[in-house]
């Protein structure tokens, strides 16, 4: 669908519901919000949902935001690429095959919604929606653009990475001037670390491994360990792009464990490599320098296999 | 002097000195090779100097620079606050009242020079420069814009502090358009650590201490400490804003030897407190978030001095 046809629909349905995928990151959060900042300014009812509970480090984006009572007519869903990002408490909506409308920005979008709008070339699922605001005219709350900054700061990295595109910064040079403390914002999602998130920071890094002559960095983040930092899980998010910062390393791997034989892998890569590429290899994907996947075993069986496919991809012949 | 009068000047005169910082950074550097870039392209004579030898890890904003032969006809300062960061090798051209020409964005700018263009509100140097150069109408190279944008960037720590500005976006949204591989500039400013930096970051966290109900952190950098690192001082640049990185901390300072009995200063606050005022006390300055001092005395000496001012800068009455 066309924004036009985005706009139509927006406007002919009522009491809408809002999936935003697990894990919930600031893109997601900021794009479920602010669409339903944007439908209840419009005078319809929106409510958003995730399978958990909001993780307290985004409050500013749903402060004021109450839940509405109403019969749910239409279903949204805001960057989610693919139903298993849902989550087990909102996997029934897929199941049951009633997302209407999907917006986001993922180039590898499963397409499962009855309609959607997929920008794969979009910074994130916020810039579209800025972009969807502007076309249809709508004067933002300063809470709305609030959510909108926050979405296409945190999924570049704050302006930092190559996903980052001149759209991204002319729509941020907007959303700042309404009053959103954008400074303050930034000083949360990428400052401001607990006590307990410096701990485990410093004890990641001591435990980060290199491999394949320091092309390779992993780190791996056990229930032992995370649980042992006193941290909220969600702390450990930006943890992915630690093992990358080492002088050399092509691709950063972290490998987290979910449960007792599931672990998540986060991958990033530098120019030479493609992530998404290589986290299809154990059915995840993503994007082109960020992508994940999820792989069962026990840790050293993913770590064996992880290994196993950072060979090839690094063409090492041998067993160095 | 306003912009025609740094246009006129610039077309009136030739054989150009520019003078960058001491402890160059990327907005010092990027305005010392962006404008000499810029001279050089109409014809002029330039060399861009500073007191120490350039840093590697700005290697590629200098990449193809060579020193020209010729009778120094101009001086111009760029990014220097104050003669005192000068450094010794061109502390010179003060002392002799050679210094001609100073464009700067520092608030606190001394007004050295016998002209000067200082903007205390534009996000940084390069920005000014960029501005200055869509005043003239100047055609940039991708080699200017790099040097331009990797100024902003780094000033703003990537659009990410309070001084951004939506013109420091906007400048970013055009300069991208060339080719300058922007990510690939930002992932060696603020990503890539060597592994001595990693290292030298995880003992930073771990003899981190917190003053006054932890609304104070200070990291000390002894000389000892950094060469047992075995890194580049120049490494050890953003280290500054690790201290402010804890929860609830509003001061955050970094003490760094100089010498044996000389300490520099680099302080980080939140909203509540100004940084810049924080180090006119010690005779220093700089923005109000993010400021500077030296100190004489030994370390014991330098830190009851600093605690003491924190202690008042924060209100606290008694001893705690």
């Amino acid at each position: 669908m066309d924004f036009e046809a985005l706009k139509e629909y927006l406007e002919t349905h009522d009491n809408y519901l809002i999936l935003t995928h697990k894990s919930p990151d600031g893109d997601t959060l900021g794009a479920g919000f602010g669409l339903c900042g944007y439908l209840r300014d419009a005078g319809k009812k929106a409510n958003v949902l995730n399978s958990e509970s909001f993780p307290l480090r985004y409050k500013f984006l749903y402060e004021g935001y109450y839940v509405q009572e109403f019969e749910p007519q239409s279903v949204i869903a805001v960057d989610i690429a693919d139903t298993q990002l849902l989550g087990s408490h909102l996997a029934a909506f897929a199941e049951e095959g009633a997302i209407d409308v999907c917006i986001d920005h993922h180039i590898s979008n499963k397409f499962y919604a009855k309609r959607s709008y997929v920008d794969g070339n979009a910074s994130a699922t916020c810039l579209i929606l800025y972009q969807f605001f502007k076309y249809i005219g709508y004067e933002m709350s300063n809470q709305v653009a609030k959510c909108l900054y926050t979405g296409i700061s945190t999924d570049t990295g704050c302006f930092k990475y190559e996903n980052t595109t001149p759209q991204a910064h002319l729509a941020a040079a907007e959303l700042m001037g309404y009053d959103i403390e954008f400074a303050s914002i930034n000083r949360k999602m990428f400052d401001v670390k607990s006590k307990g998130r410096l701990i485990a920071e410093k004890k990641a890094i001591e435990e980060m491994e290199y491999f394949f002559d320091d092309r390779c960095a992993i780190i791996v983040l056990t229930t032992e360990m995370m649980n042992s930092c006193g941290v909220e899980q969600a702390e450990f998010e930006g943890m992915a792009s630690i093992p990358l910062s080492t002088e050399g390393v092509e691709i950063g791997i972290t490998i987290k464990q979910r449960h007792a034989d599931v672990f998540k892998l986060s991958v990033r890569t530098t120019e030479e490599i493609d992530a998404s590429a290589f986290c299809k290899r154990f059915n995840g994907g993503g994007h082109i320098r960020a992508a994940g996947c999820e792989i069962q075993g026990t840790l050293e069986q993913v770590k064996a296999k992880v290994l196993n496919e950072v060979r090839e991809v690094l063409g090492c012949s041998d067993g160095k």
